[in-house]
């Protein structure tokens, strides 16, 4: 069941009509705004009825004990918690003294619609006051794409029935309360109020609060100031004090006058700089935003969008839901990672306070392969945040007796915050994921400069790692031991297939870079030696098989291992690790995230299409979906071994999985990877997209509820779309140079501004679609919402 | 490196003569007295200097929270801390207003004794207050073992060198601050104060106080009186405050002239009975030991202890420090469990506060199995508290989602309390162990009550537990997946051979006992078919054997696995779990205690000679002995394969464990199973005894340094007698019924009264001991204590 909120149907846009006090937690998330620098969650202007408040700086975290009943050599002793900073979005209405609230007086009507295209939230309502005086207010925002720290309010009220004297308190607002209850008392004293302020300011009508964090000593400073046009002077008044900044603008309005007033809001933080220093930034960034102003603004936002979705906009026909979904999940994506220069992508964007605000393998993953297709430079930033951690990494294996890095599972600065190793530390994946994230955008970019300066360290120094955690066996084969994959319902096995063949193209990949930069090896102390074992650990991996039954064991021993007894298991009981202890899943075959599935996408070269059809069929019985990680990735392999109508299922599932709050925590903040998952599960999926060493290939097959898919890739500095029809697909390249890729098997090469169309071989006999476990299938769980 | 104190030799005794300030902590775990119902460690009757304070209830504790980073289902919410009880240990004594302490006047002698045939802790001093009056103290105390609830002192003080106002306060002191340090202040916060005084009593010269705990809610009791005798009346005066009950007594003594106090304290708790009803109780256990008076409590004391010997006294000719050694560990083995009726046996017995006063399988595994051939009333009372607790671990394996009964890895009132469950819960062998131990007792004395009141519900339930923690693969065999073995540096492992051989004895047990208590098989609904399932499983279960390498894995995969790089680990990073990452351990070839060694002991009939010896030889090379519970097992398996001086390093090791404070934690209390194991050594390893379904059989052999051994065993209602000398070796039973044995394989039998001498085969060629990893022999773990 989801909480039955009904967003509107449009391709650009999701718009709310309802004001539903219950679920204001889902549409602050769904409503949220970032550019991945600065987050607002979609509160309404005046703050309160509110879910969650939220207003984060990417980076900006406080530290907090980490406690453990029983402690062991290397658990993190510090925990990291992304915090509120002071809120500048709070603008609240007082009509005749009396509060616009929506839980009082009449609400005439009330629509909120995020726009894909300018980027802003707009609200408008009409409201009449317990003493009967109807206003409309108009209001609508943004963070800015173009101006990293700046966020901006347009607010515009006017009385509709007889005059009206309309105050608007224009804040910032430091210290609320965060909504989460800690169980241990130090986590809630570190988090309860992390923010000490330092110092305020409130000059001509400029406002500046400065404030420190107590643990990790972050500064922050968060500026705004007003452009206010009234018929008459409005009554403006600026006060500063340790929590509160606050401008109040009053004036007198008849029918038809009307009160504008423009909100600018910068932020900066830093952990060096001086409150001085920082003051100073804050408040150029905000003279920025002023001097742009609302409309010089939106209209920058407009055009940095125009050209994300240039390329990025992906066209379906035949559902219009998917349609709105898709675009929805794009947007959040490139909102989550736009200008995080140097910062990482958390694994719920800037929209909530899920996940403690912490980065994991999702970004590099899930999020990643669609910002390198649809937004490449932005990309390379988030790769460039994880290289410029090298050194917690490398401090990391150090501490663990491992050579090179060892990158954390969950982190804000780069250094580990996971509490429990055998779903944390010990998934090592991450650093071959990392690596493959490199590969993979150094493959569709072309950008050497990057690969020099970033890519071969990380690759580097993540392939030591796999040296030093792997080991030979006496017949020569190369065994990574003791880890856990993608999937948690399994930990602390050997040989997990995903896990061995992305270290596999990790070591190889090392290889290859030191070969072609040679001046990196000198600088990195790599000789021959090391790349030969390098080398020769790659072409030595064990990758499992379990000839009985035909299939990949997900680990070693996984196959062999009792099956989960499902049917025993009653609806109630998911998530499984919600009702049964750990060690129990750990010990027997039942999945909760793609795991082998995901490592037949990921490294499509080291499987038959047999042995892809066999592994999906068995692995479906066994996969729960108990993470949202998961949908997407058996979307594209269903597709792939042509049950396309479940792929379709599986889409659905993670298009509507914030949408419709089908997991019940969107109110955490949205599920980015699993928005990203959509892009992938219809590229990957329905367009058959594989991009490796073996270049580029699509198979594109739509389900057949599905008319028409569309979508465009960054190929080098030109843009490749693709258009798939039940029949045939088309290529056509805009700008960059000649692109080769394969359709179905078949070398096409696409000059500049040429296009070319082929038919769709005929889909073969694929039997039927394989089972889920009872009520685990796509259709039961989407069934299940209502 | 040890401490460096050098307790006197003796026999019969533990002497020191020094003071070391330094070292108190492990003075007082070494003197401490207890008769498993009370507990007192060894302080010094005025109570300061002192290491640790301590006056311990078996059962009485404090819950508290437990703290998680990342808590997971199953998870025990509540924690158990033993806490220390109002002290009624304090004697504090001013010679003319000057308080006795050593820190201060001159200390002309001191000696403190422990007596392992009185039952007592004499101590006798003399001492120059700093104004240059000289007295000189002898006292005595005692915790009964004939009386519960009872603990005594005899305090006598005589002037020296002229006439002195002898002034003592004898105390009950509740609330001394414990010694630890939580990290958590919620833990620090429930342990810091647990006790909440209810009501205090001082009526002619008997002074009462009564105690709650805060969360557990037990009432605790503690009553004390005193018997005077002087040259002439005393001034006597008591009083009574919440954390304080206090005995005032005054006289001045000519040189010659004596003040002799006794002092009776007794103590009593509940979780049920109101203040009043426990008030009575301890003031009527009170007038017992006062009706007995101090001679009449030391004479019974002997007397209990007389009777403990009679059996259990070994005798070793050839190494005095090992002689006394033994008796050392086996009277607190007896003391630690002596009157625990209904009570576990912890890890450190009554004697600190080392593991929160948890009991582990310590007690089933190593305690019991001693006290069942030395004292099995008590061991008897043991596992009749195990019983009692069957309500609990039903309801853990509830939650588990198991059939039976699954005991916790550690409590203290029967519910988990383990926060770790890679090296916690899901070390289930403790299950077995604990059927183990019951079959053995049963073996041991023939007690058929005890085997249909106790055993049967014991066996059936834990093979319940084996029958749904197991399962069945494809070709019909038993697996059980996913635990924990005895080595805690592997875990989470399939197979665990050790596990599955207790398992199979258990399963097998199961079957047995219902066919020959169909009664039981009603009231346990038990039918064919489950017994049949146990028979089986039992008869189906999968020992692993590595073919190749000619060894048992200790657990699948596990002789694949990488060893551990010994040669790169410097002696400074053991125990390698404080300087290694769990996972690390695990995922190699290292183990912290005997495991698969640990098997051939308990399971002695499942491997062959040659298995032994190979497997021996194997283990050795990867056995680090981080835990005091390995050496000892590790001395029968040596000793078992020839390798007699190896076994007796070993057992030199065991037994200098708390003596010397090899740990260098024996402050926190002594390691009761690692004393147990001496005895285990001794009769196991050089007696060569095991006691299965099989019979019990006799292999003896000693290494060259010890020229004889004896000890004895209950077998039923007589004792059996063995007498180990280098060529030969004598058995004789004392009462009972005829006896059968083998000795190297040759049946003997013995009639009540009789005696039988005979040869020692020799001993073939067993080859060059097995090598353990650098610096882990036990010689160089002896070597470097000093």
């Amino acid at each position: 069941m989801t909480d039955g909120l009904r967003f509107d149907l449009d391709p650009w846009s999701v718009g709310l009509h309802d004001v539903d006090l219950d679920h204001l937690g889902h549409v602050e998330s769904v409503f949220a705004l970032s550019n991945g620098n600065v987050g607002w969650r979609g509160n309404l202007d005046e703050g309160e009825p509110r879910g969650v408040p939220g207003s984060y700086l990417n980076g900006v975290f406080e530290r907090h004990p980490m406690p453990y009943a029983e402690g062991g050599y290397g658990y993190p002793s510090s925990g990291q918690s992304a915090i509120d900073v002071p809120d500048g979005k709070i603008l609240r209405l007082l009509v005749d003294d009396e509060p616009l609230d929506l839980r009082t007086g009449r609400l005439g009507s009330h629509e909120r619609r995020l726009d894909f295209r300018s980027g802003t939230l707009r609200r408008e309502l009409e409201w009449t006051s317990p003493a009967g005086r109807t206003v409309r207010v108009t209001s609508e925002r943004l963070v800015s794409l173009t101006h990293r720290s700046v966020a901006a309010l347009r607010y515009q009220v006017e009385p509709v029935d007889g005059p009206a004297l309309v105050t608007l308190q224009s804040e910032l607002i430091a210290g609320e309360q965060p909504p989460t209850d800690y169980p241990d008392p130090r986590v809630q004293e570190a988090l309860s109020a992390p923010l000490r302020p330092v110092a305020q300011h409130a000059v001509d009508g400029r406002v500046t609060l400065l404030h420190r964090t107590r643990r990790s000593d972050i500064g922050v400073a968060v500026a705004m100031e007003h452009l206010i046009t009234a018929p008459r002077t409005a009554v403006t008044e600026s006060e500063a004090s340790p929590d509160l900044g606050r401008t109040t603008i009053a004036v007198g309005l008849e029918p038809g006058e009307r009160l504008l007033v423009v909100k600018i809001v910068a932020h900066e933080w830093s952990a060096e700089l001086s409150p001085s220093a920082l003051r100073d930034r804050a408040e150029a960034g905000l003279r920025e935003g002023l001097r742009a102003g609302w409309e010089g603004l939106a209209t920058l936002q407009r055009e940095r969008l125009d050209d994300y979705w240039a390329c990025a906009a992906v066209e379906i026909d035949g559902d219009p839901r998917l349609q709105q979904a898709v675009r929805f999940g794009l947007f959040h994506v490139f909102q989550s990672a736009a200008r995080a220069d140097l910062r990482p992508v958390p694994g719920k964007g800037l929209t909530g306070p899920g996940y403690d605000g912490h980065t994991f393998w999702d970004s590099e993953g899930f999020v990643l392969p669609v910002l390198t297709y649809t937004a490449p430079e932005v990309a390379a930033n988030a790769l460039r945040w994880r290289h410029a951690t090298l050194g917690h990494a490398r401090d990391r294996a150090r501490q663990l007796h491992f050579d090179g890095a060892a990158f954390p599972w969950r982190t804000i600065d780069g250094q580990e915050a996971s509490g429990y190793w055998p779903a944390g530390t010990i998934a090592f994946h991450i650093n071959a994921d990392i690596a493959a994230a490199v590969l993979r955008h150094v493959q569709a970019t072309g950008d050497a400069e990057f690969e020099r300066e970033v890519g071969v360290e990380l690759v580097v120094e993540t392939a030591r790692l796999w040296m030093s955690i792997g080991r030979w066996d006496d017949s020569g084969r190369f065994h990574i031991d003791g880890v856990t994959g993608p999937d948690e319902y399994t930990a602390m096995v050997d040989d997990n297939v995903f896990t061995n063949l992305m270290a596999q193209q990790n070591l190889s990949a090392a290889a290859d870079l030191i070969r072609r930069y040679p001046e990196n090896a000198l600088a990195l102390k790599v000789d021959d030696a090391e790349v030969a074992r390098w080398t020769g650990a790659s072409a030595a991996m064990t990758v499992l098989y379990d000839e009985r039954r035909g299939v990949h064991p997900q680990s070693a021993g996984f196959t062999d291992h009792e099956r989960w007894d499902f049917d025993s298991t009653p609806p109630g009981r998911y998530p499984l690790q919600d009702h049964y202890p750990y060690f129990d899943l750990y010990r027997k075959q039942v999945v909760k995230q793609a795991d082998l599935v995901l490592a037949m996408h990921f490294r499509h070269d080291a499987f038959t299409p047999e042995q892809k059809a066999r592994n999906f069929a068995y692995y479906e019985a066994l996969t729960v979906r108990d993470s949202s990680l998961s949908a997407a990735s058996q979307a594209v392999i269903a597709a792939e071994v042509g049950h396309l109508e479940l792929a379709a299922d599986y889409l659905a599932e993670a298009a509507l999985l914030d949408l419709d709050d089908i997991h019940r925590n969107t109110d955490d903040g949205l599920h980015i990877a699993s928005l990203a998952g959509m892009w992938v599960a219809l590229t990957a999926g329905f367009g058959g997209m594989r991009h490796g060493s073996d270049g580029l290939r699509f198979e594109p097959r739509l389900p057949p509820s599905l008319a028409r898919i569309a979508f465009g890739l960054r190929i080098g500095s030109g843009t490749l779309r693709v258009e798939v029809r039940p029949d045939s697909s088309a290529y056509s390249l805009v700008g960059g140079t000649r692109c080769a890729l394969r359709h179905f098997g078949e070398p096409v090469t696409l000059d500049p501004g040429e296009s070319v169309t082929l038919p769709t071989p005929p889909l073969g006999d694929v039997g039927p679609a394989p089972e889920q476990p009872p009520g685990r299938s796509p259709r039961e769980m989407l069934a299940s919402r209502d």
